[in-house]
């Protein structure tokens, strides 16, 4: 365990600590890990990142079904992480249960929404933790934290036990500071074999999340991938999502035009229903965002669901084992505690984030995070995202690149 | 709409009938449908089958997503279909709601989980329904009321405001008697592009699942499909899941060391824990059930989850574009009503028809079932199962094959 000035209690990224000692030994003996509050721990509440959820809800019966994977792997969990209210959120400030820690740029938030879990890596607090990502939810804190993070394929990790938030986007995934033990959980949790994985072939830039990147963003991430040209038998090529998709097809109408519709109409049957039902105690921000969830006409969804499946498609078709998509995770550094505070600041934030986060999430794409640089002294990652299915081609490809 | 002697009454098929406009024309339009009940319509209460689920839990606010797709494709919606008691049947008999009419064989059961879906279908009182399918809910009524009926590739349609049960394995589908409609509903609900289908290359006899069969069933479902042999430009191969997934793995391990467990694992999850909290009435045959699900221990389940992936994987790798499998959807016609009341015939009835079904479930394959056939004039569906992802040249396959 890597020695660090936070304790469980100083970090503030948990909502509770206590040991599950594993069932047995496996290939993660010896490793502890922490789990986000909005999946099943036996005889512990989850939360959902909402106190009112929490109360309304009794105690889990059964541990998640990857908790459950994790204890046969001979990991020991410590605790339950802090999440953003009903996940819905990238940045892990969080009305009901503070901030966690971003020990790498205190001042900044960690991001969220898997704002705990991160928190806890790069406190070194645990060896790894357990988050969902649906719209960036791992990948936009591990970016900010500057640790590693991954989604998987979507639903290549069992979802039962964990709160249903975005069933056509949502993953389970995990953080580390180590990809060799990055690797060994998400390999638990896939149940990979032991296979060859393919070689890596193609290697496509990722152009259009470069330029939604900030310039110094841009720049660190570009400084850190120029080896990757100097490699033999690895084509790279410059691509952006239009070529694959189609003309009108770029990031931004992949995120503000398909992705985002999709996810607010299944959040509005999740979720949704309940808040209408219950009328929960809301944070300021979230209930902000929730008028534009409760005002969206769902008679008009259709446009947006045939878009999702249409770019989809295209990237399915476009990508072949061994091609990876490179690019920023995120545009930007960790914005500052606080700064998000009008609309002008949490657009741009959510937005561009989005639009990044957004080909991998229609693409149903597998994606990895890695701390690979810093800007103005705040990480931020660079991602690599492969094929439906190449979860474990992805992992080697991460390790063999950026060792 | 089929003149029948069925009434939406007399058929029992209906938990209630309502009727809910269109949004607007397309190409669903002037057809009518039924949804199974344990997906969401607005203001109306979803019971998955149990009157204790029902009575405590409040009117849904909004339309599951499936339902919304099909309103904003001009079809009208005229009720909610009785599902099994937690849609964790395959038979249709259900103790809260009754058994819907199976009406080409009145005094056979209709099959189940989606029971009363098929049964409006097969009553000509809607022209297609919506129901759910993880080890043949969908597959097995469509085979047993000699029906039209597909479960498609994994998570292609959205599960949101449907209720959760084994999120690796459950999927929204349809039912119809007719070809033409279920390919317009099902390509809604896909939201397919309109594109060529790839040729069908190579057709797959699964010879376990014959084998499996009742040597009547076998017989009737292999006298029809000789003329699959003279198509030229197809080749035809005979094949057992051995010599896909390896020589240890049949249908039978696939079934009962990989799927069930898999499914009993994330049925505790979802539903288990809130039975164990509420302790609402059961059925006695969901309670025998639920004593072997509750007795399950979960830190054993790790070997059948490698399992399942494995066998994935060996499906996966082996099947490819224009690839068919055809086996028999169910190994009988459907048990008379009253005659599953024992161990032996519940084990008999259980046993070989998931071992069918866990194939598609297994490989999160799409398949069709298709009313092929009857034996002592009750009838029996012939399956076809494609790759994944390869739904659009499944029925198109459908369509050319058993015109």
């Amino acid at each position: 365990m890597v020695q660090n000035a936070y304790s469980f209690a100083s970090s503030g990224a948990f909502v509770e600590s206590f040991t599950l000692k594993p069932y047995k030994n496996g290939p993660l003996d010896g490793f502890t890990f922490a789990v986000k509050d909005n999946i099943d721990i036996e005889g512990h509440k989850t939360s959902y990142g909402s106190k009112p959820w929490g109360s309304a809800h009794k105690a889990a019966v059964y541990n998640a079904l990857c908790v459950e994977q994790l204890l046969s792997a001979g990991a020991t969990c410590t605790g339950k992480t802090i999440a953003d209210e009903y996940t819905y959120s990238l940045d892990g400030e969080s009305h009901f249960f503070g901030t966690p820690i971003n020990p790498k740029a205190p001042d900044r938030v960690p991001g969220g929404s898997s704002s705990g879990s991160a928190s806890a890596v790069a406190c070194g607090l645990v060896d790894f933790s357990v988050g969902t990502d649906s719209a960036g939810s791992i990948r936009v804190p591990a970016s900010l934290c500057g640790i590693w993070g991954m989604r998987p394929t979507l639903h290549r990790i069992s979802e039962a036990g964990v709160l249903p938030f975005m069933p056509s986007v949502s993953t389970v995934g995990a953080f580390s500071n180590d990809i060799k033990i990055l690797d060994k959980v998400m390999r638990t949790l896939l149940r990979s074999e032991d296979l060859e994985p393919p070689k890596i072939r193609n290697i496509y830039i990722l152009e259009d999340a470069f330029s939604i990147a900030d310039t110094a963003v841009n720049d660190a991430i570009r400084g850190r991938i120029s080896h990757l040209f100097e490699i033999d038998g690895i084509a790279i090529t410059s691509i952006t999502l239009s070529e694959i998709a189609g003309k009108d097809i770029d990031l931004s109408v992949c995120n503000r035009q398909a992705l985002r519709v999709l996810q607010t109409a299944e959040f509005m049957n999740t979720v949704g229903g309940w808040i209408e039902t219950f009328d929960p105690e809301k944070s300021p921000s979230f209930s902000a965002a929730y008028e534009n969830i409760r005002n969206f006409k769902r008679s008009e969804l259709n446009d947006a669901l045939l878009l999702c499946e249409k770019i989809f498609n295209r990237i399915s078709n476009f990508t072949n084992q061994g091609d990876l998509f490179v690019f920023p995770t995120t545009p930007t550094i960790a914005p500052l505690k606080g700064s998000l505070n009008n609309l002008d600041s949490v657009l741009d934030f959510y937005d561009r984030t989005m639009d990044i986060t957004s080909f991998a999430g229609i693409g149903r794409l597998p994606e990895i995070s890695i701390p690979l640089t810093t800007v103005n002294g705040a990480p931020v990652g660079l991602s690599l995202a492969a094929g439906l299915y190449q979860d474990e081609f992805l992992l080697s490809a991460a390790k063999k690149l950026f060792p």
